[in-house]
C-alpha cells in the first residue's frame, strides 16, 4: 500500500509516521512518499530523515521517499494525505492580523482568516485532485488542510475524487469527555453533527445512559475542554444547559465573540498572534528533529497543537482498509444527513466507516438554536468556495458580509480589499479577473 | 360586514377609517367596532369621535361603536384588525433603551427589543384568538401588531384562526421603487420574499424588463429608500450589486450594524429613543384629533410613520371580499414556499389574494447570501415564540443568544434578566414559572 | 408582435386564429407564421388559406405567412406555439394498438402510448429549442404537443428556453364545474395540482364557500365531466368523497383500469382506436376548411376534441402581454411548489401569470392518496425523458416497468421492443445506440 | 435481563431460545417470559415445555415462565418481542383467499392481505405499547409481527415506545448473496434501503469492490434467491441490469404481477394457499415438539419459513446490549434518511446499532425507478395505518385503491366490504364506527 503525504515537510509528519508504525498490522503500508515544494526543502529533509529513522527503528518493511514531484507521488497511491499550507506561517499571521485592525476576530480557520486561507488553498487542492483523477483514480484523499470543511466541499463540488475531510477536534472532544466522565473512550458513544470547527456533540451516552447533563455540569465547574490554540474562556453553565449539546472549542468565537476579540487583541500585542508563536515553537521543534539520534516522535510536538491528529488519521485509514465499521467523525457531503442543509454541502458528522469509506449516520432536523448558526456559517462557506473557484469579487464580498464576525458590508469591503492585496501572490483566480 | 379593531384607540385608526370610506364600494362595511382597554379610554374616545365625524361626513351607512368588551367586539365580526401595543410607549422605550446599555441595537421590532415586545404581545394575541375561535370562527384576523411576523407565527402554531400578518414595509418599498423608476406602481412587478422586517425584493420588473440593476444604481446614488423610523444610512453600491436584490430598510440593522449602533446611541442621548419622540408627536396628534370640526384624517398623522398602512390593510381586505386575485405581500405560513425553511413558520411573501385569503407564490430555494441571514433570524423567532408561549427561560436565553445583535451568551443573559425584570407586569407566563 | 406556430397545418389552427382575433385588443399580434414540414404541405395550405380568410374578415392588420423554414419562423418571434405531431396519426394509431395486444391500456398521452409519443417528440422539440436559443432568445414557447408535461420537462431540463406547457384539461374541468354548480366561471376559484393528464382540483370555492362536496355529489349523480376522447365511465361516489378532490378525466385510466381496458379493446375492435376515428373526422374537417367561402372557425371542429384549447392558449398569452395577474393552470418547473417532488420536474399547477410568465401558487405537501400516484407517474416520466434524450434502453425499460398500466418487467420488454421497432424512423437516438 | 415474548406459543419460539443460548455470553438473559392468549394455551404449553428442556440442557441460569398475563410479562422487561398473529392461520387464509376472487394477488403481508392483517394487528399492538409505556418504559420492543413495517410505523406514530421492526428478508438476502458470491457473510458489505417486504440492496461490495453486476448475472443465470413462501419465478436479466439494485423476493409481486397472480390462483386450487399449507406443517411440527426427549430446535422447523429469523433477532439484541456498532437492517422512523419520504414514516434500512439502538445510515435520494414504487406503497401504508387506528372507512378505501394490485376503486370497494365483514370479530375500531 502506498501513501502520499502532500506537505510532507509539516512538523506533524512524525505523528503520522508513528501512527503508521503503531497500526502496521492493520494498514500494511509499504511505501510512503513525502512531497513538498521547493520552498519547503529544508523542512522536508529534516522531517524526512527523522521519518526514516523512525521506520528503521520499527523494523517494518516500509520505504520512505522524499520528492518535489507531486504527480510521481500521487501516481498509484492508495491514500493521499494533504497537510500543506499555502503561503506558510507568514500568510497565516496576516490572516490573524488583518481582521484585528477592524475589530474583527482574526483566526486561521474561521471568519475572515479562514476565508483568506480558503482562497489560497482551493486552487491548489483542485489541481491536486485533477492529478488524482488522472494518476490514481481510486485513491482516497484524506484532507487535513484547513479550513478542512470548506476545502473538502470544494473538492466534492468540482471533482470526482473520493475525499474525506479530517479534523482532530471531534476526537479531542471525545477524549476530553472520556476524561471528564472518567470512562474509557470506547465505552463512550457521542453523536457529532455540524460543520468543521462548528461541530456539536448532540448526544453523550455511557452504557446506554444519557450523560449530557453530567458532562455539562462538570465543564461548567471548570473541567478543561479546549484546544491548545484557542483561548480558554470558561463556558456559561446556564447557556450550556439551555443548549443541551456540547459545542466545540471553536464555538467560543461565536458564543463569546466580545470576550474572544478582546483577548485576541491583547494577546496579539503581548505575545503575538498564534502564527507568530508557532513560528518560535516550530523553530525549536525542527532543531529537535535534526538530532540524528532521535528516532521517535518527540514529546515537544504536543505543544504544537495537533493532539490526537495522527490517531484520527491512521484509525480512519485503518477502518477503510480493514472494513471494521468503526465510528469516525469526518467531513463528508451532506446528501440529506442534516435535513435542512443542501445535499451538496460538506458537513462534519459521525459516520460508520467501511471499505467504501464513511457512511454518514442520519441526523435529521437540528433544533433552531443549532440550525440558525450552522445555516449562517454554511452560507458563508458556500459563498467562499464560489469566490475561491471563480475569482468573483461579488461573491467574495457576500461571503465576508455573511460572516457573523463582520459587523457590516462596509467592513467586509475593507477586509476584502486588504486580503486580496496582501495575498495577491497566491490568488491567481482574482488577478486574472482584474484584467477583465 | 362587521370590522372589529382591537387597539381602536391607536392614532392610526383615522387612516383605517379613511381607507374604509375610500373603498366603500368594494368592502361594504356596515359596522365598525373600536375596542380598547380601560387604560386607553381617553385615546379611544378622542379617536372614536373623530372616526364618527369622518363617517358622518362620508354619508355612508356605517355605524361606529366604542367598547371595552372585546368578546362583544369580536362576536360575528368578519374582520378583526389588531393594532394594540401591550405596555404602551413606555414599554417600547424600555425595549429601545435596555439593549443600548450593553452596546446592542435597541429597536422595537427586531433584536432584543422585538424579543421583549413579542413576549408581552403573544399571550394577549392568543387570548384574542381563543375568543375568535369561539365567537367568530370564520373571521379573518389581520394582524398589524409588531413584531408582526413573530406574532402571526405564534397564532398559526397555537390556534386555528385564519390570520394574516400585515406590514407596511413591502408596500412602501414598492411605492419608493415606483417613484425612483418613475413608473406607475401598477406597472411595476416586484417579488418579495423573506421575513417581516427582513424582506427582500428579489425581482423588479417593468413591462417584462428587469430593472433591478437600474434601481440599485439609483439607490446607490442616494435616491431615498427608507422608513420614517429608521436612520437613513446610505447603502453601499457594490454590496447591493453583489446582492442583486433589494433589502428592506430594516436590513440596515444587519448590514450596517456598527454604524446603526453608533447612530442609535447618539440619537438616544440627543433626541431620545424613537418611542420617546413618538410620545411627543402623539400628544400633538391627539390635540389635533380633538378638534370637533376635524372630519378628515389630518396631515400630521404622516409624521407618525405608518405610511400607506391603511392602503395596505384596506386593499387586502378588499381582495378577500371581491376575490380580485391581486398581489399583496403579507405574512403567512411557509408551507414549503421558501424551500429551506420549515413548513410551520411564517414568512413575508408575495401572494395572490382571493376570497380564500392569500395564496403564496412559490419562491423555492433562496441563494446562500439571503438564506444564511433569514435562517438565523428565523431560528431566533422560533425560539422567541417558544419562550413567549411556555415561559421557558432556557428557550428565551437561546433566542437572545441566536440573535446577531447579541455578541455573546453572557450579554444575552444580562439582557434577559433585565427584560424579564422590567416587563414583569406583562409577562405572567414567566412569573408563574418563577414560582416553580 | 410575431407568433410562430409549429405544426401550423394542424386542424386546431383555426381555433388559434379565432382566439387571436377575439383578443386582438390585448395581444396585438401583427405577424403569424404557420410552419410545417413537407409532409404536411397540403394541410398547411388548406389551413393557411382558411386562416387568411378569417384574418381578412376581421379587418385586423395581421399578416399570415406559411413556410417550411422553421428557423425563419422562429427568428424574432415573441411567442412560439408548438402543436405538431411527429409521425402523424399513423404513429398515434400504433401507440394505441400495440399495448392492447398485451392487455395494456393504449392511449396517446399516458402509459406506453404516451411513452412512445415522448420518444418521438423530444428530439424534435429540443432541436426547436436550440433554434429559439439562437434566433429568438427571449421568446415564450407555449407547448401543446403531447405528452405536454413530459415534453415541457425535457425542455426545462435540457435548454434555457422560457417554456410553458399548456393543456386544455384544467380549463375544461373548470368550465364543467361552473356548469354543474350553475355559476359563472369567473366566480369560481379552483386550485389545481398534479401532473399533466394527472391533475386534481384540490379546492373548489364559490364566493368563499367550499363547494367540493356539492360538486362531487352532482358528478356522482351523473352530471357529465369528461373529454371527448375518453370513455365516459361514471365515477364512484364513495370513492370521490373519500378522495375529496376532483380527479381529471384521464384519471379514469388509473382508478378504473379494468373497466377502461375492456372498453378500449371493444372500441378498438368495433370502431377503431381514437386515432383511427380522428382520421375520418379530420378528412371531413379539411373538406370543410377547403370551402373558399368559409371565413370563420367551423362548428365541426368541436368534434375534434380540443375544446377551449384556443381560449386557454390565447388568454395565457394575453396575461403575459398585459401583465394582468390572472390565474392559469399550466405546466411549469416544480421548484418546490409540490413539496415532495424534485425541484427540476414539471408539474401542472395553478399560477398567477404576469409579464414574467407563470408564477406557481404554492401547493405544499399533498395527502398520500394523491402523492402516491403522482410520485409513481413522475418516476415514469423522469425515466421516459432520460430514455428519450439519451437513447438508453435500460432507462426505457425502467420507465415502462414503472408505469402502472404495465403488469410486469417482462411485458415492459415486449412493449419496448415493439415500440422501438415500429417507430424506428422517428427514433434516431436509439438507432445510434444500436450501433454501439 | 428479562425478555418477554408475546405470542410465545409461536412455533418459531424454539429458534429464539436457541439463539439466546448460543449468544448467552453477550446477552446474559436470566428471565424469559412466554405470554400468549387463552386460545393459544395448548401451543404455549408444548412450546414452553420444549423451551424449558432446551434451557435445562444448556445449563444456563435462565428461568422460563409461561403466562396469559401480559402486563406481568411486560413489567420490567428489558426486551419485549412480539410475534403474535391475531386471528391465527384462519384469518391468514382468508387474507389470501379473498383477493383471488377479484383477480387480485392475495398475500399475507402485502396488498389487500397485508392491509387486512394490519387492521387486525394494530389495535392489539397499540394496547401492548400502552402497557410498555406504563410498566417497562425503558424496554426495547422488537416487533416481528407482520406487516412488520406498517405495524412498526403505527407504534412510532401513536406511542413513545422504543420499537424496532425486524424482518428476516434482509439477512436472508445477504446470506444468499454471500453464497452466490462465494464469500463469507462478514466480508460482504450490502446497503439496504426501502420498505419492509419492498427493500432493495442498493450496493454490494466485497473487499471494497463493487459486485452488483456479478451478482445480477449469477442470479439471472438461475442462482436461487428466494424465500420459502414465495413462488420462485426467475428474474429477468436485462431488467435487473437496468435496475442495478437487488430487489427482495417480495418484489416479484410488483415486477411480475401477472405471472404471480396466475401461479397463486393455480396453487390455491391445487395445494391450498400458503396458510392452508402451513396449518399442515405446523401440526407435524407441534407433534415433534411434544417429544419429551427433544431438547434442541428440531430441523423440521426450517420448512416453516422463518430462516435466520433467530439470528437476526438475537444478534440485534446483542448489538444493543454490547454496544458493538454492528450493521443491521431494520425498520425505523425515516427522519430524513430517505430524502423523499416523510420524516415520520418507517423504512427498512441499514443501521449501525449501539446501546441507544439503531442509528440509520444515510441514504439520500433514491433514483426514480426505486422511488416511484416506494412512494406508492408508502402512501398505501400511511392510509392503512390511519384506517386501522381511526376505523375510518374512507381512508381504508383510499388505502386499497392506492395499492398497485388493485385495478380500480370499484374492486377496492368490494374487497373492503368483504374484508371488514369477514374480520368483524377482530376490528372493533370499524364496528364502533358502524354505529355512528
Ligand atoms: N485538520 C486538522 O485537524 C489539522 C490540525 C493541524 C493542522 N492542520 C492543517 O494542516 C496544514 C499543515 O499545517 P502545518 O502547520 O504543518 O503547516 P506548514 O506551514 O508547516 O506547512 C506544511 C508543509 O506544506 C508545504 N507546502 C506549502 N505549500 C505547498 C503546496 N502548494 N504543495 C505542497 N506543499 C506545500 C510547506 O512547505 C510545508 O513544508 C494546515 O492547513 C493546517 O491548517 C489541520
Ligand atoms: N404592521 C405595521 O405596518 C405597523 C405599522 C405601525 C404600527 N404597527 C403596530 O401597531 C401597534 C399599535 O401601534 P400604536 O403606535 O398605535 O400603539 P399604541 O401604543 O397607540 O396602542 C394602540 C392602542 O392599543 C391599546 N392597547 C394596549 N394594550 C391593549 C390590549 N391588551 N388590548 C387592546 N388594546 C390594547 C392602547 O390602549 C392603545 O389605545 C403596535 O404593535 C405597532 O408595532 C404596525
Ligand atoms: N395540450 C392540449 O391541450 C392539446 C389538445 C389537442 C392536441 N394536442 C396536441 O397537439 C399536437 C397536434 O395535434 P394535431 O391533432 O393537430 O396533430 P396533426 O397530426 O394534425 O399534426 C399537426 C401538424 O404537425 C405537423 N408536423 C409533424 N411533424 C412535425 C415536425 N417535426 N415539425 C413541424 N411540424 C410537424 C404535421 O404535418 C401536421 O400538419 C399533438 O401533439 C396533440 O397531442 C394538445
Ligand atoms: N418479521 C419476520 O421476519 C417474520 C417471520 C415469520 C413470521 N413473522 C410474523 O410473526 C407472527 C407470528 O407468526 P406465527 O406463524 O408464529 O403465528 P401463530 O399463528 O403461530 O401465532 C403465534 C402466537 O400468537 C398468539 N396470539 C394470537 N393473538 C394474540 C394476541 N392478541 N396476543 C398474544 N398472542 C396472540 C397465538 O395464540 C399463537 O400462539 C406473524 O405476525 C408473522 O407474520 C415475522
Amino acid at each position: 500500500m502506498k501513501i502520499a503525504v502532500i506537505g510532507g515537510g509539516s512538523s506533524y509528519t512524525p505523528e503520522l509516521i508513528e501512527g503508521i508504525i503503531l497500526r502496521a498490522t492493520q494498514i500494511k503500508a509499504d511505501e510512503i512518499v513525502l512531497v513538498d515544494i521547493e520552498a519547503g526543502k529544508e523542512k522536508l529533509e529534516i522531517v524526512g530523515s527523522l521519518a526514516k529513522r523512525m521506520i528503521k527503528k520499527s523494523g517494518l518493511p516500509i520505504t520512505i521517499e522524499l520528492t518535489f514531484d507531486r504527480v510521481k507521488a500521487i501516481t498509484n497511491a492508495d491514500f493521499v494525505l494533504t497537510q500543506f499550507r499555502v503561503g506558510g506561517l507568514d500568510a497565516r499571521a496576516s490572516d490573524e492580523r488583518i481582521p484585528l485592525k477592524y475589530d474583527v476576530i482574526g483566526q486561521e480557520t474561521v471568519g475572515p482568516g479562514g476565508f483568506a486561507k480558503a482562497l489560497r488553498t482551493i486552487p491548489v487542492i483542485l489541481d491536486i485532485c485533477k492529478e488524482i483523477e488522472q494518476y490514481s483514480n481510486d485513491a482516497w484523499l484524506i484532507n487535513f488542510t484547513n479550513p478542512a470543511g470548506i476545502v473538502t466541499e470544494a473538492i466534492h463540488k468540482y471533482t470526482s475524487v473520493k475525499a474525506i475531510g479530517l479534523c482532530n477536534v471531534p476526537i479531542n472532544m471525545k477524549q476530553m469527555t472520556a476524561t471528564i466522565l472518567e470512562v474509557d473512550r470506547d465505552n463512550l458513544n457521542m453523536s457529532f453533527a455540524g460543520l468543521n470547527h462548528l461541530v456539536y456533540a448532540t448526544k453523550v451516552f455511557v452504557n446506554g445512559e444519557d450523560k449530557m447533563s453530567t458532562l455539562i455540569e462538570r465543564i461548567a465547574e471548570g473541567r478543561n475542554m479546549n484546544m491548545r490554540n484557542i483561548h480558554d474562556a470558561p463556558w456559561d453553565k446556564e447557556f450550556l444547559q439551555a443548549l443541551n449539546a456540547l459545542p466545540c472549542p471553536y464555538h467560543r468565537y461565536y458564543y463569546m465573540m466580545d470576550e474572544m476579540l478582546i483577548e485576541e487583541k491583547e494577546a496579539a500585542e503581548l505575545r503575538g498572534t498564534r502564527a507568530e508563536q508557532v513560528k518560535v515553537i516550530e523553530k525549536g521543534l525542527f532543531e529537535t528533529y535534526k538530532n540524528p539520534n532521535l528516532d521517535v516522535k518527540p514529546k515537544e510536538l504536543e505543544e504544537r497543537g495537533g493532539s490526537l491528529y495522527s490517531e484520527a488519521a491512521i484509525s480512519l485509514i485503518s477502518s477503510i482498509v480493514t472494513n471494521d465499521h468503526a465510528i469516525h467523525t469526518v467531513n463528508v457531503p451532506n446528501n440529506g444527513t442534516i435535513t435542512d442543509l443542501p445535499d451538496n454541502v460538506v458537513i462534519e458528522v459521525s459516520c460508520t466507516v467501511n471499505s467504501e469509506g464513511p457512511q454518514p449516520i442520519q441526523v435529521g432536523k437540528l433544533p433552531p438554536e443549532l440550525n440558525g448558526l450552522i445555516q449562517q456559517i454554511k452560507a458563508f462557506e458556500q459563498l467562499t468556495i464560489e469566490a475561491a473557484v471563480t475569482g468573483n469579487k461579488q461573491k467574495a464580498l457576500l461571503a465576508l458580509t455573511t460572516n457573523p464576525f463582520v459587523p457590516s458590508s462596509k467592513v467586509a469591503k475593507l477586509l476584502l480589499d486588504e486580503i486580496l492585496e496582501v495575498n495577491q501572490a497566491y490568488l491567481p483566480q482574482f488577478s486574472m479577473k482584474a484584467l477583465v
